[in-house]
């Protein structure tokens, strides 16, 4: 199935004891639609706050619904802030998570002087102005294989911690420029792809090209950053509200 | 003041006993920050679940609080889902509605086979295909000074009916076309500004032109609906969710 949703009154994809998980809303409608229990595996858990556009998850069921209708049952069955965009037959061999071969994730800053209400969940409102060429600059240093140790947060059971980035893009929507050329006032929508990413990866690396943008430090700080395998060469967050999965490749098998 | 709101939350603009309104949240953080009660007036009331991107409002006070420093003030006093752009002194003579000279709303349409939940609070999705160009033609027809008393929820207090639109807008950004040429999925938006708007003007025009969009019918029947003078013509209205009042304009006051 892909899965979409606003992570905002979510705690997160996985199940947890009292909380409103989108596992949690999306097994229980699972097992009313097909009258039994069935395991719901995600391509990978997303946190608290963190939206999804296409996220990717099967199950296995006797259920006899067609695949192509369990888009319509389950959304009739679930919130408003759910929803099931698509749903094949897969083959048993088939892993939500292990047979991915690529990831995209989106992230969505906006800078405002001032605090934006309509934007409070969906981006990351930065006050500063950005200059776009800097953060481009800056996002090319990602691209290729790299140890990611110093972009992911501790704790995590990654078996390895090399990823291969293969695209950033920087696209920019801008209201205004200061005298400098940098977005006074707009969007900068970052969108990165790999073969896979560590835990908080894209928001490490989302907060230090913010940081790129405002002239905190050079483009060039990035390869350093990388050569470091030391998160405390990269130590800033960019909150989950503006980060979207995007989508989730499979290769031939999708 | 400019003010800024997702309608989601709210039971509208207006104060309302034992309701979450933007005017008496509003009024609430000002009396926190002046000391003392300000009545607050607004360009005009928005329906519950209708946004902002630039509501204003003025209020009288004895305040010293400069005036620009009163985004930031009532900013820290605010929740997420309201915000001050913007903040000036005027002087006695204005009048936040009676000295609107011009507005201009927002409404966004996305179309998706499937209901999508990171635009439930945000746009009015619907699942039919809907051809842009029609739409475009239809919308021409509002252009003008017109009786708009078919496009209007009767039982408001408006003396005259007839409102004179200087622009109507359909722009779009698809993201897939069927074989006709109509949006089969992405985001079409209205943009209509006015001298002022009937009360439900703008949902009940964004339904005909949804209508016109499907084919349901044709885009000359719109000047039909106008001529026709009575709300039975027109029955439909879009809803709250998609709209967002964009601007206010005071001509030479502003």
């Amino acid at each position: 199935m892909t899965v979409e949703y606003r992570g905002t009154a979510f705690s997160g994809w996985q199940v947890q004891p009292d909380r409103r998980t989108v596992q949690g809303i999306l097994e229980e409608a699972i097992e009313r639609a097909a009258g039994e229990k069935c395991g719901l595996h995600a391509s990978g858990r997303t946190d608290a706050g963190v939206h999804a556009l296409a996220q990717v998850a099967h199950f296995d069921t006797h259920s006899t619904i067609p695949p192509d209708k369990w888009p319509l049952v389950l959304n009739n069955l679930l919130p408003d802030d759910v929803s099931v965009l698509a749903a094949k037959e897969v083959g048993a061999d088939f892993h939500a998570r292990r047979s991915a071969v690529s990831k995209t994730y989106v992230y969505r800053i906006f800078v405002s002087r001032v605090r934006r209400a309509t934007m409070w969940d969906t981006h990351w409102v930065t006050p500063f102005p950005l200059d776009v060429e800097r953060m481009r600059i800056a996002a090319r240093a990602f691209v290729g294989t790299h140890d990611f140790t110093s972009f992911r947060t501790a704790g995590s059971s990654a078996v390895t911690t090399v990823r291969t980035v293969t695209e950033f893009a920087v696209d920019e929507s801008a209201v205004a420029y200061d005298e400098r050329g940098r977005i006074a006032e707009g969007e900068i929508m970052l969108r990165v792809s790999a073969d896979g990413f560590l835990y908080n990866m894209v928001r490490i690396m989302a907060a230090q090209l913010e940081r790129v943008g405002q002239g905190l430090i050079a483009p060039d700080r990035i390869r350093e950053q990388l050569a470091a395998l030391d998160r405390a060469a990269a130590r800033e967050i960019a909150p989950a509200n503006g980060l979207y999965l995007a989508c989730v490749d499979y290769g031939d098998t999708d």
